[in-house]
């Protein structure tokens, strides 16, 4: 079976890249710098269903992601979620919070109507992901 | 410096057991099997401030935790989250979902006011716990 993103994730996000393991997304809302890997294998819906070496790269992946977000986006907080309650296809959510942000200090899931990028600074907000994630190597395939 | 709980944690939980990396809690909240973990370590408020062995070990623990719920608990699915705005001391709650619950399918981080368990469940759930975590061994101390 070939890994196909579920219609909801494709849906609420825009493609960044493909890494090692996990397909890299950017939520499409910019009230939030909020990333979410999709590791690219069918029929998973829990952590526990990667075998274990994939649970390892998923890591790496969430602790370069978080590592960005911290350094390049100047994050107080990084909120890390596996939820999957409305989506069952496994992802992960890495995201940049500060102390200013709307939602604060509140979780952002379901936190009020998302504001979609224009296409202009999505491109901005893609191009920026893609740029900054690639100094934190490990984790690209 | 010897590692304390953050005092909002000290409220809000009942103490489980200590795993090799984590203090193991229960979310003082009858409504959800509600777990967290917290490692033992001064001064850290996100994952990658842990070394990577530890980072591993809490993964480790993060997953025994997860098939745990699943499995003995009959969760439909499992919540996995690391927050932190409220309390900045590094905790990862592992959550038993039911579609039956009262907060599905939204999150359940600030989701309407928590129960207290009564002495006598607070006793039952957390022997619960106990005796089916030293089942995942792999995590012990």
């Amino acid at each position: 079976m070939i890994f196909q993103l579920h219609p909801r994730l494709k849906q609420d996000t825009l493609f960044v890249m493909d890494l090692a393991l996990s397909q890299l997304l950017l939520m499409n809302d910019e009230r939030f710098p909020w990333l979410i890997l999709v590791p690219r294998r069918t029929a998973v819906s829990e952590i526990t269903e990667l075998a274990p070496a994939e649970q390892n790269q998923l890591l790496s992946e969430i602790v370069a992601l978080s590592k960005m977000l911290k350094q390049t986006y100047d994050a107080d907080k990084i909120n890390i979620a596996a939820l999957g309650n409305i989506v069952p296809q496994l992802h992960v959510h890495v995201i940049a919070r500060y102390k200013t942000d709307s939602a604060w200090p509140s979780a952002v899931f379901g936190f009020q109507k998302s504001i979609a990028y224009s296409p202009e600074k999505a491109m901005v907000a893609i191009e920026k992901v893609k740029s900054v994630v690639s100094n934190f190597l490990e984790i690209l395939s």
